[in-house]
């Protein structure tokens, strides 16, 4: 039986299911799991000594709420993370997250729809952390996230995606040709249609799937080694080892 | 600079301080990485190979929580955990994190007076985790847990104590000699002053608190290895190898 991947209906049923009263979880719990999943997928390919400054790109949804988390759990780490989030959520959450990182110091770039901040972020950075779009993602990209999209792939700075690389539909992938192009994906709870064609490095987290539920929805999730968070999903395609 | 001993007094004004609006955590969040390293120290120091069978024992109080995380992720990581609870908390996080063992399939014993149910427990479990009583408890122990605690030490098995062993007391330690004698403390945030007569294999968690907190504090933290959410404090003590 071979994993599963998901379309972005069942991605979403999934996520309400596990938030439902049935699953019990609360949005503070899944999100501080998938954080730090991302967080631990960034730091097994990425060391701090070589790659010690991390732009973390945060969209307005779920998906940057993630990227805060795994701003901070990076910081703890040792990383020098930057948080890029033009336009923060609404969601009272966001704002208690991003506080927590304004308690560990890690600089947050003024929300604007400007595209010069992301810029020299850019320059400083070792490798970033997409958590832009996520699994609700549709097309088209708005602004600022269309122009910040090309001007992240032209850095050429190692990419460790969120879910779903930003600018790609959740099921097509990128065919739109729109989309980043990065070096490692981390999918949360199952991995999405469109990442079949990613041939990156590819992790897996969200490590609070009960037996039942991966039955139910027949996920075919694979072990995860020791007590990780995360379990890389093709290692022996990789030369440079595993968790 | 030494590692600080918190008196009950100090430990409590933390954990107010990372929940005020200052320091912007829900309970949940703290919840879910306290109990996430109570369940990484259990699985370092006894493997499920050898000791699958881990009876999670809940007081009514926040350490009861931490308790239900740490029995969630033991699960996750394929032990076989049952939770003895006998006097569940009213808050609602408590039976949220309830739930989510439940829908485990993870055995809950039904609340009672009786200590029988744990007795026939006991006899079917290969180590003890202890979260019984946290930061907060003051003297005496109280029914059921006033029978509870000697039958714990009776049956001889490995124990976890979650941040201060239960029936000790946080400041002066085991002075009243009713409290359980762990083989492994895992002390969250920084360890109490009634831990320093303990002389097992000792590990900090609780990989949230800024270095601003620690400094205003004079906590001294020693720091966590990797993307590890506990530390051992002191692995040079020991035969049996660290993290």
């Amino acid at each position: 039986m071979s994993l599963r991947y998901l379309s972005a209906k069942l991605a979403q049923q999934i996520d309400e299911e596990l938030m439902s009263t049935t699953g019990a979880f609360s949005l503070d719990q899944l999100m501080e799991l998938a954080g730090l999943a991302c967080a631990q997928t960034l730091a097994t390919v990425y060391k701090k000594e070589t790659h010690p400054r991390v732009l973390v790109c945060c969209g307005p949804g779920n998906q940057g709420g993630d990227g805060l988390v795994a701003a901070r759990h990076l910081g703890m780490f040792g990383y020098s993370p930057v948080i890029w989030m033009p336009k923060p959520g609404s969601k009272e959450i966001y704002q208690r997250l991003q506080s927590q990182c304004v308690n560990m110091k890690i600089p947050v770039i003024a929300p604007s729809q400007e595209i010069d901040p992301l810029r020299d972020a850019l320059a400083r950075s070792d490798v970033i952390l997409d958590a832009i779009f996520g699994f609700s993602f549709k097309p088209p990209v708005r602004s600022p996230f269309d122009a910040a999209l090309p001007l992240l792939s032209a850095s050429k700075l190692p990419i460790v995606s969120v879910d779903i690389p930003s600018g790609w539909d959740v099921e097509k992938g990128n065919e739109a040709g729109v989309g980043l192009n990065p070096d490692v994906l981390v999918s949360l709870t199952a991995p999405k249609e469109g990442s079949k064609e990613f041939n990156g490095r590819h992790f897996l987290g969200g490590r609070f799937v009960t037996k039942a539920m991966e039955e139910k929805f027949h996920l075919n999730l694979p072990e995860y080694p020791g007590f990780a968070q995360v379990v890389e999903l093709n290692p022996s395609n990789q030369s440079t080892g595993k968790l």
